[in-house]
C-alpha cells in the first residue's frame, strides 16, 4: 500500500516517541521479566485447559464468563486458597480482582488515586514500569532507603514527617516487601509491623506489590502487610507472571470492596482472558506448590551461575548481594561507570542490562548500578554474556581491571 | 475484615461512580455482545491449544512470546490470510496488531488521536461503548443519518462541509460499515466509495470497526473500506469475540507503521493473553470458515424467532428492520414511549434491554428506541422475554395495545 496520509496533525501532542519495529530478543538479554523456558509447565496448563473447558466451556459465550468482572470465580477461589496457604492471608475471594498481569492492577490503583501533583511514596530502588508509570502520570515520587531487611522504616518515618510539615499528604505508600525489585531483599516482619505502624500513623494507604513472593527460596515467607493489617489499608497485587508464565497476563489485586468497587468501572477492557484465567484455575490447585519448587531450584541455580559469572569477570568491581529469590540481581560497578551509557554500548553487542537509573527513585544514584535477568538465559548464555559486558564495560571505562584471572 | 480506613480523600474527584456487586445475569438478558453457548466450539479449541502447546508452548515463557509487541506472529499471519480471504483485503501481518478485543483497538486509537474538545464522526445510531468513551475524553461526537446503505453519504458532505465553515477538522470518521451497530445494516459499496472520497477530500483519517463483518448472513460481505484505500487513510479494528468467543478477548487492529507504531507506546500491558492468541492461530486456518458459517445459521434463526415475537407481541408497536446479521436488532416504539424508564422497569422484572438514547449520538433522538441481543438466550428464552417486556412496555405506556392476539 503506498503510504501518502500524513497522520502528523491528527496525533496527540503529547504522545510518546514512536515504537521502533521488533528485531528479535539479542543474544544476551538480561532485561524483561522472562522466566526459564523449560520451566513452564506446557503439557500440563494444556491438559488442565482440556479438563475445564469439558466442564466449564460454554461460559466462553459470555463476557466474564458469568461471574461479572472480579474476574473468573474458580480462579478467584483458587487465589484465595494459596494466599492464606502460601502467604499466610485470609481472604474473601470477592475481594479479589483479576487482572492482566499485575500491570494492570497498577494501573487501576494509580487510576483511582493518582492525580498529577499527588505524591507517592516508593522504595529508592524500585520496579522501573512503576516509576515511568508514576513520571508519566506527573506524581512525585520519594524513594525510601533499602537494607538488608528492606525499605528503611527509620528512613520512612523522616520522609513522612518532613513531608507533613510540608503540608503533602502521599496518596499511598508502595512497597515490593518480598523479593524486593531489584535489590532482591525481603522486609523483615518487624519492619513490615513499623511500616503498617507507620501509614496508620500518617493515614495513608500501602500498595503492597508482591510479585516475586512465590520465587522466595531463601528463609521463610513472611506474611504480607495486608494479612498484619485490620483497618482495610493495604491494596496488594499479585501475579501468575513470575510462578507460571509472563505470556498468560494474569495478576490480581486484593482489597476490601470499598477500594474494589472504584477500580471496577476503570476496568472497561471486558475481562481478562478467558483461557488463562479457566487454565490456572483448573492447574494451580494440585500443582503449583510442587511446580514452584521445582522452578525455585531452577532460578536459584541460575543464580549461582551468575553470581559466579560476575565474581569471575568483574571481581571485585562488581558489589552485590545475592538475591533471596526471583529472577534477578542488583549489581554496583565504580562510581565512575555510567550504566546509562555501558547499556548503550553493551545493547549495540547484543547485551541487554537494566541501567540502575531507571531503577531508581533517584535517576543520579542508580547511574553506577545495574539490573540483571537470569531467569530466561541458560547457564552457557550467563556466562557468556556476563564475560561480554565484563570486556564492554573494559573497553568503555577500563574497569574491570582484571577478569577471569586475567589481566585485560 | 472490619473496615475502618477511609479512602474517600485519597480517590480522585473524577472517578465514575461505585461499581455495584454482581448478581449474576438476568432471567431475560437481551444486552451485551454474548454469543450462542452451544456455538462455541470448545472442544476444537482445547485440541488445538494442546496441539499448538506442544510445538510452541516454551514461548511462553518470555513476554510477547518473541514476537514483540505486535502479538503472536503466527496469529498475525492467520489473521492476514483471513482478512484476504473473507473480506478481500491483503494485508502484511506486519501491520497488524493484536488487542485485548476490539475495544482495546478503540482505546489505543482514542489515545493516540484524540484530546479534549476533539470532534469524531460518528453514525447516528453507533455502539454505546465507543460513545461512552468518547464522552469520557471529553470529545464531541456528530452523528450521521443512517439508512438501508449505511452511513448517509449526503449528510456526511453536509456535515463536513458545515463543521469546515466553523473551522473545526474532525479527528475521524468512525464507522461500522457491516452490520451496523445497532441498525444492522450494510453499507453499500458505493456508499464506501463516496465516504472514502469525502476523508480524502476533507483530509480526515477513517476508523473502520468491523467488529461484526464475520456474521453476515445476508447478501455478500462488501470488500472493507481499507482495502479500497490507496493513501493509508483508514485504521481497521476486528475482533474473535463475535465468532469464537466474547470471553476470549482478542481483537485485532489494521493499520500501516506510522500509524501502529504510534499506538504501540501506548500499549504497556504487557502483551494480550498467550493461551487465546495460540489456540486462536491453531484453531482458524483449518476451521474457522465452517465454524461461521454454523453460527450464522444458528443466529439467523435465533434472529427469526426474536422478530418473529417482536411481531406477535409488540404487533404494528414495534418498527424495525431484521438485521443483515450479528447479535441484535434494534426496535422503534411509538414515540411516547421513553425507553431510558422501559429500561428501568423492565431490569426490576428481569429484563435487560439498551435504550436507544446510550446508542444514539443524539439522545434524545433514540429515546423511544432499543436494541435487543439474540445471540446468547435460547428461542425459548426469547419468546418469554419479549411477551414480559411487552406486558412492562403495556403497564408503563399502555403500548403494545395488543400482543399476541388478546387485548390487554
Amino acid at each position: 500500500m503506498q503510504m501518502s496520509f500524513d497522520y502528523a496533525p491528527f496525533f496527540r501532542a503529547d504522545l510518546p516517541p514512536a515504537a521502533a519495529r521488533w528485531t528479535g530478543f539479542p543474544e544476551y538479554n538480561f532485561v524483561g521479566g522472562h522466566n526459564d523456558a523449560d520451566g513452564v509447565p506446557v503439557a500440563a496448563l494444556a491438559d488442565a485447559l482440556t479438563n475445564v473447558m469439558q466442564r466449564d466451556g460454554k461460559r466462553l459465550a459470555t463476557y466474564g464468563m458469568g461471574y461479572g468482572s472480579l474476574g473468573y470465580g474458580p480462579l478467584r477461589d483458587c487465589i484465595a486458597a494459596m494466599l492464606e496457604a502460601r502467604a499466610g492471608m485470609a481472604t474473601d475471594p470477592d475481594n479479589i480482582l483479576i487482572t492482566t498481569g499485575s500491570l494492570q492492577g497498577i494501573d487501576l490503583v494509580n487510576g483511582a488515586l493518582l492525580a498529577p501533583g499527588d505524591t507517592v511514596i516508593v522504595e529508592a530502588v524500585s520496579y522501573g514500569g512503576t516509576l515511568s508509570r508514576l513520571r508519566s502520570l506527573g506524581v512525585d515520587y520519594r524513594g525510601i532507603e533499602v537494607d538488608g531487611d528492606g525499605m528503611r522504616t527509620d528512613h520512612l518515618a523522616e520522609v513522612l514527617a518532613a513531608l507533613k510539615q510540608d503540608g503533602v499528604r502521599p496518596k499511598f505508600i508502595y512497597t515490593i516487601p518480598t523479593v524486593q525489585n531489584p535489590s532482591g531483599t525481603v522486609m523483615s516482619v518487624q519492619r513490615r509491623r513499623e511500616l503498617l505502624s507507620l501509614a496508620a500513623e500518617y493515614g495513608i494507604p500501602i500498595f503492597e506489590d508482591d510479585c516475586y513472593a512465590d520465587l522466595l527460596w531463601e528463609g521463610e515467607r513472611p506474611a504480607t502487610i495486608r494479612s498484619m493489617d485490620q483497618a482495610g489499608q493495604v491494596i496488594y497485587c499479585g501475579t501468575f507472571s513470575k510462578s507460571i508464565a509472563p505470556a498468560l497476563r494474569i495478576g490480581y489485586v486484593v482489597a476490601d470492596w470499598p477500594v474494589l468497587s472504584r477500580l471496577l468501572p476503570l476496568k472497561t477492557d471486558g475481562g481478562c482472558g478467558a483461557l488463562e484465567q479457566m487454565a490456572l484455575a483448573e492447574y494451580c490447585p494440585s500443582q503449583f506448590d510442587r511446580h514452584v519448587d521445582e522452578l525455585q531450584k531452577t532460578l536459584r541455580e541460575k543464580c549461582r551461575v551468575m553470581v559466579g559469572a560476575l565474581e569471575e569477570q568483574f571481581g571485585a568491581a562488581a558489589e552485590f548481594s545475592a538475591p533471596k529469590g526471583g529472577i534477578f540481581i542488583w549489581v554496583s560497578l565504580p562510581e565512575d561507570v555510567d550504566t546509562d551509557q555501558l547499556a548503550k554500548a553493551a545493547a549495540a553487542q547484543g547485551v541487554l542490562i537494566n541501567p540502575g537509573s531507571e531503577w531508581s527513585a533517584d535517576a543520579n544514584s542508580g547511574r553506577h548500578r545495574l539490573r540483571l535477568c537470569f531467569g530466561h538465559p541458560s547457564h552457557e548464555t550467563i556466562r557468556a554474556g556476563v564475560a561480554r559486558l565484563a570486556e564492554i564495560c573494559h573497553d568503555e571505562f577500563g574497569v574491570p581491571m582484571r577478569s577471569a584471572n586475567v589481566e585485560r
